[in-house]
């Protein structure tokens, strides 16, 4: 049975990503939580992931003589793996759209990341109405996402990103958190496919866990004293 | 015949991924220069990359009804389109830590990438010193670059980094490149890799063409006011 080491659910974006696709797509994994105390190196944290992870993070997914440390390698050996479960879709230039967005963001989309930090649990409104104001990196990202999105759905006809579920919805579920956390705005139809997001069982499923873990960790809580 | 849409050789570390994989690889294509001007929403490099990349960056490769507007997503469509190239190593094992390097470095080492901008014809050691002695990200980028490197030559037993040339060394490449220019300290084996990529033939191609071009673009250069 593959292992999947994930970070703490609320709080790791990275992790998100493969725990959402497998469940999703219905493909059985055990899950090992390495908790969040710090990324310092004599860290609990990073003495968890000694001689299992080269770079020291999560996701980590380990399957056999398979050792995948990051989160689109793991997205891409999946694919691979279980071809029945069309990850990605059939057609060429689909696939070829839903790699080039899910490495766009792998690699962008910066300002948004680091100005809203995923935190499932939270509500933050006031928070992201000031971001939204003062932070024309973070409104230059979400001008994008949406042009994004928008593209890829009408490209696809709906519901999801590619039409069905497949791992550019996995990819960009952490980004639909962000979106609900910090009341970012965003288009009506745009709105209704971050819906769709969250009502996905795999998305559900990992919500419910974010919810039950209330692990306040100071050093992914810019904006908070405590929960 | 496929399309490669990149910017100035000398400078755009994202497109010489994927020139240098076609290139050495033996994959033909058509070169489109997209002359870096700035990238202003008027400027004329985002005039011509309309209509052609959703994202208004290079590099593009448009193969046909194939768009795909990333290095990353690039690299593993070309993968897929010539099995008969072995882009990727056969080995289910060696692909996947392939895989997992390139995307570690899509996503990461920010700091060496902000602070040591790829400019090929440019010899910088100095800078590279005071980098190096005030830039503790960098530092810890160039450490976590050698551990990776050295792993993966290790298991491979070289001479390139998952054995024979693949999408690894295409990918690191423009980082070989950033070594070089800033003279940034790396063990004699690992000076040694760089070397070996330097001397491929595709990244000769790729230097010859960015010496050529004696394009001096201010808002690339942070350390010269001119060539
Ligand atoms: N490129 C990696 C990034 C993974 C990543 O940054 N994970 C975070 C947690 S969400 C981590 O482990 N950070 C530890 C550290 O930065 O030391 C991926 O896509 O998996
Ligand atoms: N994730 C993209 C990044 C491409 C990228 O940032 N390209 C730069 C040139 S090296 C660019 O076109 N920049 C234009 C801009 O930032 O507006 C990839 O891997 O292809």
């Amino acid at each position: 049975m593959p292992k999947l080491y994930i970070g703490n659910k609320n709080y790791s974006s990275w992790s998100m990503r493969p725990w959402v696709l497998m469940r999703q797509a219905g493909i059985a994994f055990d899950e090992v939580k390495v908790r969040f105390d710090s990324f310092a190196p004599d860290s609990q944290f990073k003495r968890s992931l000694q001689g299992i992870s080269p770079a020291g993070k999560v996701p980590v997914l380990v399957d056999g003589p398979l050792v995948v440390w990051d989160s689109l390698a793991i997205a891409e050996t999946l694919a691979e793996q279980y071809p029945a479960k069309q990850l990605w879709p059939q057609d060429p230039a689909a696939r070829a759209q839903g790699r080039s967005a899910c490495a766009e963001m792998h690699s962008g989309f910066t300002a948004l990341r680091s100005h809203c930090p995923m935190n499932i649990e939270a509500r933050l409104p006031d928070i992201g109405a000031l971001v939204w104001r003062d932070q024309a990196g973070v409104r230059a990202d979400v001008q994008r996402l949406v042009e994004l999105w928008d593209a890829l759905l009408q490209a696809s006809g709906g519901p999801l990103l590619l039409g069905r579920f497949s791992i550019a919805d996995a990819y960009f579920a952490p980004v639909c958190m962000r979106l609900i956390t910090y009341g970012l705005p965003v288009p009506p139809h745009i709105a209704a496919y971050v819906e769709r997001v969250r009502a996905l069982p795999g998305v559900q499923d990992w919500i419910a866990g974010a919810l039950a873990e209330q692990d306040f960790r100071a050093f992914e809580e810019p904006y908070r004293l405590q929960r």
